[in-house]
């Protein structure tokens, strides 16, 4: 089989990634804007975005940040027990609703702590056709959290059976194979779940910029979510839940869970496919499958990756990337 | 049950301790020889301490850090494939020898590869009564490691019949269960690991004060651990594994294995003990139990401790030691 030496993305989507505010949206907006035609942007900020006047502010900033990049923001929702009234005004401003277990993770205290208390808000969803986002991990074991969280997810699939739901970031075998036990429940899978296990993480010396929440897990899980990106399961879509944070927040005595990926996910991803003859799927991982599941419209953007090796920074600002300084076998070479 | 609020404990010892080198020996050492009658002494200096004259070195080295403290350093060799001749010179200035498999946890680079290439080595400390510590890791994944590696000491225990061989620092529940199937295989157990799990070091914030190889492991392990040190499981004793980094070793990119411990470690057993009202199990644990096993003479020294609040210091020079600036119920009262 030839092996191809470029390979051209059709509209590449993020469907996770965290901008934050002030200056750090100034920093990581436009390295996220330039490489990618949309992407659903979290709204976990401090406080949280639970009003349409909050999604438009944000979504403005976004634009701001990122104007002359030909990228859509695709905004959503911090889940709350909102009423019919404010969902049938949010729908169309959002794509999404994101729902955080209370203080699971980075600015999530205010999450809701029973999920099924808030059965008018889903049902409302349901009938809208919003989906529902899930931070799925429970407050148990660190590496029992999203076994543990599956429970949930299914009782959720089984109560709102028209709901989109998707498991976000998942990081096991067994939310793999969950996967297919409902129609309408979907999942983002992020690249460093697919690079990396806890071995990478605290097998050797401790590695605060690898340090994510979910926790990387073992090497089987790893396979498990690899496998099914690389043959090109519909129903995954790429999330990177690229997350930064200032330096002086990793390498410190408690060091902030996130990666942040961004800048160069695409040409990664592009690497990790080639490496597994897989390059062919990658254009329904970053972007058909997603376009599909969220009925999604973002702008034509053609990003062309080729097979040239390209150093990545050590620091974008004051924020470290996943794998500074290593080169990547792939570049991007154009974005039309 | 009477509550007792002061114990004595009676030459109270820590079997495995890294004083290390240069200034960092001149912080740690008087630390642990203030409320220690006695310590084993770690050999993986750099270079590892593999000869004689290194030994006797070292133990003056200690000695002149330490004296006027009234403290017996128990010194080791780095395990090697040494000669009969070397190994009787060596007896009676060496406690016991340990073995790192190569490259498993800070300074083991030296290490040996193949253990029972080594079989003359073995056969000659078996009949020179010369225990052997072994730090049991497999390169494994991170948290399979210490399972894997279960099935050496198996091997070892049963082709050196009459070899005292120690298992360090245990951490899983299956290591409790190997300690009972052959007469002559003992363990240290460290302060850390009957505390804390994986979901300290990584569950919330990343700790890096709190990482330490074999990393900690799930709560079932810690119970294990738990149960077998407060019963009096007669084969297990203390052993710290203090192990000092500096702050700029610790709260960085590539953060080193280690925790410091070993000032507060008998306030905080006390502590640990009393709370599962097993007080009276606590001198067993620090000094009958490895006075039997490792055959060592400390000098009388008798620690008074008293359920007294203390407050854990800051730092020590550049050191930042287990649970800084938090309180501990027990204090400790007089050192006689």
């Amino acid at each position: 089989m030839n092996r191809l030496n470029e390979l051209n993305l059709d509209r590449p989507l993020d469907m996770h990634v965290h901008f934050r505010q002030g200056n750090m949206l100034q920093v990581v907006a436009p390295l996220t804007a330039e490489s990618f035609a949309g992407a659903i942007v979290m709204p976990n900020l401090v406080p949280p975005i639970r009003s349409l006047e909050a999604v438009q502010a944000y979504r403005e900033a976004i634009l701001k940040a990122t104007q002359g990049r030909n990228f859509t923001p695709f905004m959503t929702l911090f889940f709350w027990a909102y009423t019919d009234a404010e969902l049938e005004a949010a729908a169309d401003q959002i794509t999404a609703i994101k729902l955080y277990p209370a203080g699971v993770t980075t600015n999530s205290e205010e999450g809701i702590g029973d999920l099924f208390a808030a059965r008018t808000t889903l049902s409302a969803m349901e009938e809208l056709g919003i989906p529902l986002l899930i931070h799925g991990e429970t407050h148990g074991f660190v590496l029992d959290r999203e076994r543990e969280f599956l429970a949930t997810y299914d009782r959720l699939a089984r109560e709102f059976p028209r709901l989109k739901i998707v498991m976000e970031h998942i990081t096991t075998r067994e939310a793999v194979e969950l996967l297919d036990r409902h129609e309408h429940l979907y999942a983002t899978v992020t690249l460093h779940h697919l690079l990396i296990t806890l071995d990478d993480v605290a097998g050797g010396l401790l590695q605060p910029h690898l340090f994510c929440k979910p926790i990387a897990k073992r090497p089987e899980d790893r396979e498990a979510l690899l496998q099914a990106v690389l043959q090109g399961h519909p129903k995954i879509s790429f999330g990177s839940d690229s997350a930064p944070h200032p330096l002086s927040a990793k390498e410190c005595a408690g060091c902030a869970a996130g990666i942040f990926t961004a800048p160069h996910a695409l040409p990664m991803l592009a690497e990790l496919f080639d490496r597994h003859q897989a390059l062919d799927k990658l254009q329904g991982f970053v972007s058909d499958h997603p376009r599909a599941i969220y009925s999604v419209q973002p702008a034509p953007k053609t990003v062309r990756l080729s097979r040239t090796p390209s150093v990545i920074p050590p620091n974008y600002g004051e924020v470290i990337p996943f794998r500074a300084g290593q080169t990547c076998a792939w570049s991007i070479e154009d974005i039309q």
